[in-house]
């Protein structure tokens, strides 16, 4: 490559969160960074975007002479407001992370992490998310150096088609202990979520969302069982959702008697 | 069928949704229906899930004698709270909306509406999102009737498979303009935004998100082609989000070399 890449980099977790942290460091020996980031954690927060009330961009300068930008939003406002309004020119890629917490299996669907990487896709940018899967805010993000590298600079090379990111996954392992890199598919795994009840001082019932993770895929291709064997995993995602596979069955049902 | 069925009713808009109040209408001439939505409007939330902070569920009463529960959190929170809290027993089918507005294309990835369908659709119950392409809050849903009781009908005489749940859009049209009913693929197409910038009475900048929505897609198979042809478009949508047709390739770039 000749000229250097720009590369936006954004997460969920928030702009000082040692995770992105980490990813900006990794990034700066590949490219020039602009960080557009959340500017407090937003967690869970899907594919949300901000239509009903106004959005605030503050330059900011946390541990580097970067161009960082912490915005009110949410990632996916993030990633909308770098490339429409702040960066000027499209970035060569966008990395979003290093995550605090898994976003494997089904987590991909609730994850904002993801989401960031989505709207770049949508955006025709090609994105990776990122995710350790350790929820720790003081978590060891070292291991995970050279596979972001890696992946990164493949991307770079190769490009991704339209239409589809990668899900990046890393298991909570020492390096050494880390087999490589696994390309897998979406494993069938489910929350099995509890609600546990409780009273306010006023008397007044709420509720916290609980729950354990319950992976009944059997398959050896997919990101659990990549994770739990040692592997990072690396899922090629997309934001078509049409089950293609249905439509001629659906078709059957003659909706128009 | 021998018994009515169990139908749970939620949607984005919020639990006094004119949109709402006509699908629960619509489900009363079909089976049972208990109502959990949230207390107010969530559009734009995506797959968005309450986490760091409490829920809370009120009984309610709006306009009818039927079970209605009004919810602090986002959809995906409501069908989550009423099948694992609420209900006491599983639904026999999942029903959200009838939106105000469009959740045609890519407008599904950050849908309220359709997040809590796939939700259902993720605890395996079979789950249908409704769309009028109507944003106003008096929108007429009267032409939508017909076309909801058949679909919600049709799905609880056939089922649907492991992973897949239905998006369903009407047109904004009268009801002897409407055509009939299309199974259709996901448009490829795409929000172009633009931020439009102003200064608070401080004189700080803030954005609003705004853009228009543009169909690059030729496809006469797409719901985009369905609704501008006066077609009521039902798209079956999946949440593996597997890109698999590029796992292959993937897997030629060597990441382990």
């Amino acid at each position: 490559m000749n000229k250097k890449p720009l590369i936006l980099v954004t997460n969920d977790d928030g702009i000082t969160a040692p995770g992105m942290r980490t990813l900006i460091e990794v990034m700066k020996t590949i490219g020039e960074v602009v960080v557009v980031a959340p500017d407090s954690p937003q967690s869970a927060m899907g594919h949300a975007i901000t239509i009903n009330s106004t959005l605030h961009v503050e330059k900011v300068q946390i541990d580097t002479d970067d161009l960082e930008y912490s915005c009110s939003g949410t990632p996916a406002d993030c990633v909308k407001l770098a490339v429409k309004q702040i960066l000027g020119r499209r970035p060569d890629i966008c990395v979003s992370g290093i995550n605090h917490g898994s976003n494997s299996s089904i987590n991909v669907i609730y994850s904002g992490t993801m989401s960031a990487a989505l709207e770049a896709g949508i955006e025709g940018i090609p994105a990776i998310g990122f995710s350790l899967c350790d929820y720790n805010w003081n978590a060891d993000f070292e291991a995970c150096k050279p596979y972001v590298k890696t992946i990164v600079e493949n991307v770079l090379q190769h490009g991704l088609p339209e239409g589809v990111v990668l899900n990046v996954n890393i298991p909570k392992l020492p390096q050494k202990e880390i087999k490589g890199i696994k390309v897998c598919r979406q494993a069938k795994a489910n929350w099995e979520e509890e609600f546990d009840k409780r009273k306010n001082p006023q008397g007044r019932d709420y509720y916290w969302l609980t729950g354990k993770f319950v992976n009944l895929d059997q398959g050896e291709d997919t990101d659990e069982w990549a994770l739990e064997n040692g592997y990072v995993s690396v899922v090629p995602v997309q934001f078509d959702l049409t089950a293609h596979h249905y439509i001629q069955n659906l078709n059957s049902w003659n909706l128009n008697d």
